[in-house]
């Protein structure tokens, strides 16, 4: 399975009273971790733009297991778990990277769109950004 | 079942260049919807942390069905949805104004925890807290 | 002089580990005055942008004078200071709502220019709009 | 004089739907400066509150020149402009790595607190502080 690790600096506006990381934030930090992780497969989102193709979010999920503190170093782990027509599913973990210790972890599901946000059978329409980002996803489910 | 509504008007700064809200406001927005929520039971959440409990969020679900558009109104519906000694849930259905479709649905899991972020027996510590909360819940699990 | 009252309830999100709300909200609850305000003369930032025209931010001065918290009602007033062909600035002043004690006041500085972002001068372009928000200016600067 | 240079790459939460970075996220990357600005002088401002001592800002200013977009590669440069014994002032420029075009230039100024948001007298409180970055500042007003 291919992961890809990004950095990210706890940022003074990203903490809450509590004096943690406001939960809030964890999803644009997996924001990033899918920007550059698709940049590293060689298909980068933005390029992805370029072509006329979106993949909005359309599920969330977010397990918070330990606070991230300002100004921790975090390594947000991301990976491909799967491709089809119709979807693109990604994985995270965020670590502490002083101690490798699990902060949160995530899954996001998006949905192939077109500049109008109107889904795509991406297999159909650019059936080589299918087999792109496929060979990188953990399994493939048709 | 209880369940509270607050407006929320769609803010330029929350948009991106889909031109739609991003997806890291509806946490936010929830997070509106539980702070009137529970002021509007007469138990505002800053009455809680006044007396030393918080609720720091270890699981949050968002399933994003219809984009917000700058400057659309939308209604945050929020209810209670469990309360045990650990945790207390909210439910939420965020929709457009103008409408009432449904833009994004969600939960949020939370532990009861003293202002050092340790776990603690809320039924224990804070019975009175413990069964007001549980009034509103749909259902209560223990 | 024409001023528009806003009203925001400061959200958890907003706050930082100070306790207080991170100064970059500010800028952003200025920027709902500012929605506001248009709205409130009858012509809508939103209808503006309808019309292929925009005002990006080109200069931003902020004064804090005294920290908001959580959950503090805050009221927003907005003026507009100035139209000329290429500018309109705004002024604004953020009360806490329970004693109108002044957090902040500001000034934003915009420039118009078409969707492309290159600048336009208004009156040539769209001189109504210039006549517009020009009643509603503190002051005139040709 | 010294500056320090900070990288930052814009996330796609940061966008609006001008299509560019929204003008509220340049006082969080000088923060970013601020931090790691501090932090190589040898006294970073984690550690100053672990003292007790904070610097809440009190003025901001922000001047855009040329828009942001995702995702480039940002430079912040920082400076610390001046120490007194009740202020710090920080100067900032933020530049488009790929080309070095100015992007905004900013400048904050901020009061020296005990962790109560009082002021102090940094001079008096903690001399070695006021010494530390006094080296570090273009010119010092006293």
């Amino acid at each position: 399975m291919f992961w890809h690790e990004s950095k990210v600096t706890v940022r003074y506006a990203e903490t809450d009273k509590m004096g943690i990381v406001h939960h809030s934030n964890y999803p644009i930090w997996f924001e990033i971790g899918r920007t550059e992780t698709t940049r590293e497969t060689g298909l980068a989102y933005s390029k992805i733009e370029d072509l006329g193709i979106m993949f909005p979010l359309i599920n969330l999920k977010c397990s918070y297991k330990s606070p991230a503190r300002y100004p921790d170093e975090v390594i947000v782990r991301t990976c491909i778990k799967s491709v089809t027509n119709s979807r693109i599913v990604f994985g995270y973990e965020a670590l502490k990277a002083a101690d490798r210790k699990v902060l949160c972890t995530g899954e996001t599901e998006h949905v192939w769109t077109d500049l109008n946000i109107r889904p795509i059978n991406i297999k159909k329409v650019h059936p080589e950004i299918y087999e792109h980002y496929s060979k990188y996803a953990e399994s493939i489910v048709e």
